[in-house]
C-alpha cells in the first residue's frame, strides 16, 4: 500500500467543507415515491460532478432521470461508482429530532433524509476525488452512474444499463453502500438476493354486503384469498410453487467457511425483534446465518380486506389483498416466478386472483476471491484497522443483476453505514467518524485500482 | 278488525307534531360505538314515556343505561316493545346531503342518523299510544325496554334480561325493527340467527422487520394467521370445527313452504352487489333461500397485516389479524362455538393465535303459528293491504333470545323499513308514508290484543 499521509490530511483538513457540499444535497428533498424533487436533485448531481470535471449527462427515463458522469485517469482502468440521488418519503415527520431536509450535526453525527442512503456515499467519494486530484490526474478512469429510482425498485435501471453497455463499459464497481457491523468490522457485501414482490388481489362483489346477508351464499374475496395464499406455502415452510426451487444453487464450500467466519446472530435477533423461535427448526449457529440469506422466502408484507377499525363491523368484503415479497436466490429469475405463480394459482382454481407485479431484481453475487475484492478488502485494512469480513450474499435485494451479468463486472461494497444509521426511518444518520473513513477508503481503492 | 276511522284521523292529523317530536330525537346524537350522548338521550326516552303517563326507570349497566317504563291498560294483558336509542357512527360525514343530526325531510322522506334504525320506531310506536290515549285508557298493559348499546352488540342487554325477569313479564313482545320490501309488501321476520364475533390476533415480534432480513428464518405472523384460518374452512364451504354443526336443526316443511312463498332473490342479488355466482353450487330458487339463512357462516369480515398502502414495502410484519364472524342458527350457542374454536386452534398448534370475543347473541326464533303473530299479521293487512309475508329467520342477529327463551314471548316484527332505508350508511332514512302506516298498525295491534 502507497503512503497516504498526504490524502489524509486532505481528507480531514477539507472535511467540513465536505459536510457542507452533503448539507446543501440532503437540504434538497429528492422523494422518488412522491416525485418530488427528482430533477432539480439530478442537476445537482451532474453540477456536483462536472465541478470535478467530469463530463455528465442527464438521461431521461420514463421516470428519474438518470445521470452518467465520466472523467479520465493515468491508466486505461475504468472504476464505476454506481450511486442513487433519490430519497424515502421523510414521513412520519413527528418523529424527527430536526427537519428531514434540514440536516444538522450533533454528537459526531449528521442527521437528515438521505444522509445515510445513499447522498452521503455519494459526497464521500467525491471527496476521495477531490483529494486525488489535488494531488495531479485521477489514477485510474472513473464513471458514475446514478440513479433516482433505487427507492422505488429501480425499475427503469436496468433497461437504462442493458441499452448503455458501451457508455458503462468499465472494469470493476463499487456499490451504493456498505459499512460496518456493531462492533466496527467492515463488511464486504458479496452478493444480493433477487426479489420478486407481486400484489394478489381479488375483487368479486360490486360492494361490501352485510355479512348476515352474504354470508351463506354470496363468495368471500377474503376467503378466497387466504385459500390462494395457503396453497403457496405449507406450514413447514416449503414454497408449494412448481418448479419455484429449480434454479437454486445451494452454498458452495466456500460459501459456508466464509459464513462461519462472520458472528452469530441468534442472540441479536432474539434481542433486537423479539423473535421468539426460528422457524424450520433452527437453533442458531451457521446453519441459521446460511439459511438466512441462502434459501429464497414467500414472504407475506402485507394483507388488506375489509373491516380493520377496533370492535366488530358484520361485513362481507368485496376485496382482498396481500402483498408478498419472493426473495430470490442465484439462479432464480423474477419474471420465472412470476410465470410460475401465475401458472400454479390457475391450476389451483384461482383464476380469480390477479397478480401485480410491484417489481423485480434478479439475484447476482461477485466472486469472494476476485481480485478487485481482494484490492479493496485489503485498503479497508489499511483505514478500518480491522480485517473486512466477506459476506458472500445477503438477504437484502437491488440492481445489481446488470452490472454483474451485463457488464460483466465485479462489484464491491463500501461505505459508511452502520446499525444505527436509521436508514428508512426518522432520524435517519451518519457517524462522521466514517464519512471520513469511507472517504479515506475510496481514495486508496481509486490510487491501487489504477496501478 | 274494530273500525280505525278515529283513530287514524287522529294519526293523520297529528302527523306533523309527531315527525317534530322525532326530529328532536334525532337531533340528540347517541353513537354508543364513540360513547356520545347516550346519558342524554336516554333521558330524552324517559321523558318521553313519562308524558304518555308511563312510569320510567333508568338503569344504569356497565356500558349504556336501559329505559324501562310500563303503563297499565284496561286488559290483564301486556306487550313489550323493544327498542333501542343507540345509533351507527355517522361516518363518513361527507357523503350526506344534510347533516346528520340535523333532521330534515326531502321528497316525503326524513333524512337523519338514526332516524329509521331505531329512533322513528320508537316515536311511531309513541303516536299509536297517543291516538289510543286519546279516546280514553290504553287498551292493554303497555312495557317498554329501551336500551343504548344495540349498535354495539347488546353486550349488557341479556345479562339485565336475565336479572330482571319479573319487571319484564309480559305475554308478547314486538320487536325494535320491520318493514316491507320492494313491492311494498310488509314482512314478518320470525327468527334471527345468533352470532360469534371474534377477532383472531397473533403477534411474533416486537417489531416489524425488513423482510430481506427475517424472511428466511423469523416466524411470520401473516402466514400463521393464513396457515390457522384455512383449518376454519374449506374452499367447499364446509366448517371444520369439530361439533360446529352438532346442534343445527335443518328447516322443517313449514319452514320450506313458507321460504318458497317468498319473492326469489337471485336477480336482485346480481343487480345490487355485482355477486358474480353464489357458492355451494347454489342457481337460485327455494334452495338459495333457504341455504341463506338456514345454514350457519365462517365469514371474514376484515383482515389487517403490514403493509397496507399503494406500492411495494418489504416488510416482514410483527402482527396480523382477522375479524371473523359465525351466523348461527337454533340451537347454536356462541359461547360453545368460542369454546371449540379455541379448542380446534389449539389442536392444530395454533395456540399462538389469540381469540378475542367480539360479540354474540344466541339464535332465536318464534313459531310461524303461534295466535300473537296471527295477530299481527292480520293487522297488518288492514294497513298495508297486502298480506304480511312470513319469513321464518332472517340472516341477521339480535338479542332476541332472552325475549324468547327467558321471557318467553313470541316476538313480532313490524316497522318502516324499506330496501332504501340506507341503514348504517350515509342518508339514513323514512318513507313517512311507512311511518304513518307503522303507527296504524301498532294502534291495531295494542287494541287488537287488548281484546
Amino acid at each position: 500500500m502507497s503512503d497516504y499521509k498526504k490524502v489524509d490530511t486532505y481528507l480531514e483538513s477539507k472535511l467540513d467543507s465536505s459536510l457542507d457540499e452533503l448539507k446543501k444535497f440532503v437540504a434538497q428533498p429528492s422523494v422518488s415515491a412522491q416525485n418530488l424533487g427528482l430533477k432539480e436533485c439530478a442537476a445537482m448531481v451532474a453540477d456536483m460532478l462536472r465541478a470535478r470535471g467530469f463530463s455528465a449527462t442527464i438521461y431521461p427515463t420514463a421516470g428519474a432521470p438518470v445521470v452518467v458522469a465520466e472523467r479520465k485517469g493515468k491508466s486505461d482502468k475504468t472504476l464505476l461508482f454506481y450511486n442513487h440521488y433519490d430519497v424515502q418519503p421523510p414521513e412520519p415527520l413527528e418523529l424527527w429530532e430536526s427537519p428531514p431536509f434540514a440536516p444538522e450535526i450533533r454528537d459526531g453525527k449528521m442527521y437528515g433524509r438521505g444522509v445515510s442512503d445513499d447522498k452521503g456515499h455519494l459526497v464521500a467519494r467525491l471527496h476521495a476525488l477531490d483529494a486525488l486530484l489535488a494531488e495531479g490526474e485521477l489514477p485510474c478512469n472513473v464513471k458514475f452512474i446514478v440513479e433516482g429510482e433505487e427507492e422505488t425498485a429501480s425499475v427503469n435501471l436496468v433497461g437504462f444499463v442493458q441499452s448503455h453497455l458501451d457508455l458503462l463499459k468499465a472494469d470493476a464497481c463499487v456499490w451504493e453502500f456498505g459499512g460496518v457491523d456493531h462492533t466496527d468490522m467492515p463488511l464486504q457485501y458479496l452478493g444480493l438476493r433477487g426479489i420478486c414482490y407481486v400484489e394478489l388481489e381479488v375483487e368479486l362483489l360490486d360492494t361490501d354486503v352485510h355479512s348476515g346477508l352474504g354470508g351463506s351464499i354470496f363468495p368471500n374475496a377474503a376467503w378466497r384469498l387466504i385459500w390462494a395464499l395457503n396453497t403457496l406455502k405449507g406450514a413447514d415452510e416449503r414454497i408449494l410453487i412448481p418448479g419455484f426451487y429449480d434454479n437454486v444453487q445451494p452454498p458452495s464450500a466456500r460459501d459456508r467457511e466464509l459464513m462461519a467466519a462472520l458472528p452469530d446472530v441468534e442472540d441479536e435477533y432474539k434481542t433486537r425483534y423479539g423473535v421468539p423461535y426460528f422457524i424450520k427448526g433452527l437453533k442458531g449457529g451457521n446453519e441459521l446465518k446460511l439459511e438466512e440469506v441462502f434459501s429464497p422466502t414467500c414472504t407475506i408484507c402485507g394483507l388488506t380486506s375489509g373491516y380493520q377499525g377496533p370492535g366488530s363491523k358484520t361485513v362481507l368484503p368485496k376485496r382482498a389483498s396481500a402483498k408478498v415479497d419472493f426473495r430470490l436466490i442465484p439462479n432464480q429469475d423474477p419474471q420465472d416466478i412470476l410465470k410460475k405463480l401465475r401458472a400454479h394459482l390457475d391450476a389451483h382454481g384461482f383464476t380469480d386472483i390477479k397478480i401485480s407485479d410491484l417489481g423485480g431484481d434478479a439475484p447476482a453475487r461477485t466472486d469472494p476471491d476476485h481480485p478487485f475484492i481482494k484490492l479493496v478488502v485489503d485498503a479497508a485494512r489499511d483505514v478500518y484497522e480491522k480485517p473486512m469480513a466477506l459476506v458472500p450474499l445477503v438477504g437484502g435485494s437491488g440492481p445489481s443483476h446488470p452490472f454483474v451479468h451485463d457488464l460483466g463486472l465485479p462489484v464491491a461494497t463500501a461505505g459508511m453505514g452502520y446499525p444505527n444509521a436509521r436508514i428508512h426511518a426518522p432520524n435517519e444518520n451518519i457517524r462522521i467518524d466514517l464519512y471520513l473513513k469511507h472517504a479515506q477508503h475510496m481514495a486508496r481503492v481509486l490510487r491501487e485500482f489504477g496501478k
